[in-house]
């Protein structure tokens, strides 16, 4: 493992003018916020970079790059390449597969306890909510006076990865650095409202149409919904709107198990898992050759959809304590 | 205005014993924060608290309340009231009217800018995100080591009156004080689902109901939700369930005033407007009467339902900027 030291005469070698930003494919707030906060810091010291997605930059995010524009130099120019938030090569997505191959990651700045160490160098905090909160107090170690524009880019990444302050990850820490970064001039809610309270009319109607096939077991503690051949093929739902979706049984008061299932083909289903702190929700889907996070988990059936239902609320319920 | 020093003398007072701390009415985690807060505090002084309130208190904020007993005196010892996060004396409620009368409140702390100043003495900080983060400032003001269960009632409060972090009145001082309140071991995970995340099935049918009868006018920039008659008759909702329903329309992407539309009685319909920064709610209230805040206010239209929606998406596109 580096320390901020390190990491920061990494960065300010004088005899490395250019760098590659990775971010994570699917990208979300902590990889583009921390991608590009990076990114703007370095800039700052003069350098030239290029931050680089495997999915390309969403819309939704675009007030993360605005006034980014990517930097060129000579292929016989040495540069360095940076991952952040990328706990492993197969992250990366198609698009950056040259950078799964051994050697090619210079320095990985992470935050996930299962970081597979791919690069040369790296450095993960697993106690850190965000890797934006990483370079936040790295930035603060070196003694760099960010600008608002890189404030708006951290702030977003910690409080994304936090769901705004609200899951378990969040600490004290994230906190104190969203205090500071609101110091800059944050525009915190407009930030806020386009993370976290805004949908698409889409996104409500998938929703609406989920929710009506509503089903409670264990009594009202097991809580399914199902995402049907029929909705995935009239609603023209993305696959962002429909994930979003498995957050939605949980939100059911008195539910401790949370499934969202999705049919993928015929007798075919993915189900997604979440729990709170009454039931491990990688346990239930160990049983379906499934697994994941003690939250957050998946798995697949196949059978149909009646049968499904009675097998994933059975273990369920067995897991429940 | 009283300072936090007087603040202290008036709570230190050796020659009084008992307090009442008087809650407002529709309690919130705010005002049942502060008080259960405060009482706490006063206990470890040596003193007798009451807490009151309208309403009672409400079983979902029964967490706030765990272990609180309500302490008695005789008629003739002295008592001292003080009343938390109540701007004005209409929001006592019926069984507390008798503190609406002057000279019966000794002591009002607050966060409104509307305070009516009522009280004998008032410290209203109209730049705190929540009475509990005054409350929070002034226990460490007199450096009073505050217990687990007090930097529940505090967490609860600052973190619903800002919507978990998230709403305009978010300050780094509210974030300050969250990250000191949760070293003191606050079951913020627990708190924040049960405060942020949980709908009760009732509350779900309603907005599935609410969301079915969804409008959109002025490019979608205008989105209108209604409470019908019917709805109101059938779905068994509490007052609770139907007022969270506001917030509903605004987090359709793309709208800028989202409106609720809820029926009354025969052609009177009562609207509920929210806003984002592009327009302003209570000039669009005030055409028919109403008023409130810029990004939140109500009015009442008697007409039939189709004129209502004409005549509030009109004022609505006027003052749309």
């Amino acid at each position: 493992m580096m320390t901020f030291d390190e990491i920061a005469a990494f960065l300010k070698d004088e005899s490395v003018n250019n760098f590659i930003i990775l971010t994570h494919k699917s990208p979300d707030g902590d990889t583009l916020g921390s991608g590009f906060a990076l990114c703007r810091v370095l800039k700052s010291m003069g350098k030239k970079v290029k931050v680089l997605g495997s999915d390309g930059f969403p819309d939704r995010y675009s007030f993360l790059y605005d006034g980014y524009s990517e930097d060129s130099w000579q292929d016989t120019e040495p540069h360095k390449v940076i991952a952040v938030d990328i706990a492993d090569t197969m992250l990366m997505g198609k698009n950056l597969e040259y950078y799964t191959h051994p050697g090619t990651v210079d320095l990985c700045i992470d935050h996930h306890v299962s970081n597979k160490m791919y690069a040369k160098q790296t450095y993960v905090d697993a106690k850190a909510s965000a890797t934006g909160l990483v370079l936040f107090e790295l930035f603060g170690f070196m003694e760099i006076d960010i600008d608002k524009q890189t404030a708006v880019c951290l702030y977003t990444a910690i409080a994304t990865d936090t769901g705004c302050f609200k899951y378990e990850n969040t600490t004290p820490r994230a906190h104190i650095a969203a205090a500071a970064l609101m110091e800059k001039g944050v525009d915190y809610t407009r930030i806020n409202r386009l993370m976290f309270d805004i949908k698409s009319r889409r996104r409500i109607e998938v929703e609406q149409a989920a929710l009506a096939h509503l089903d409670q077991a264990v009594g009202g503690r097991v809580t399914l919904i199902c995402v049907t051949k029929e909705l995935l093929e009239t609603s023209g739902a993305d696959e962002a709107e429909i994930s979003g979706l498995s957050a939605v049984p949980l939100t059911v008061e008195g539910t401790d198990v949370g499934i969202t299932i999705r049919y993928k083909d015929d007798d075919r289903y993915k189900l997604s898992v979440r729990t709170t702190d009454k039931a491990d929700a990688s346990a239930i889907c160990k049983e379906f050759g499934g697994g994941g996070h003690i939250r957050a988990a998946g798995c697949e059936i196949c059978a149909p959809l009646d049968e499904v239902k009675r097998m994933i609320t059975e273990s369920a319920q067995k897991h429940l304590s």
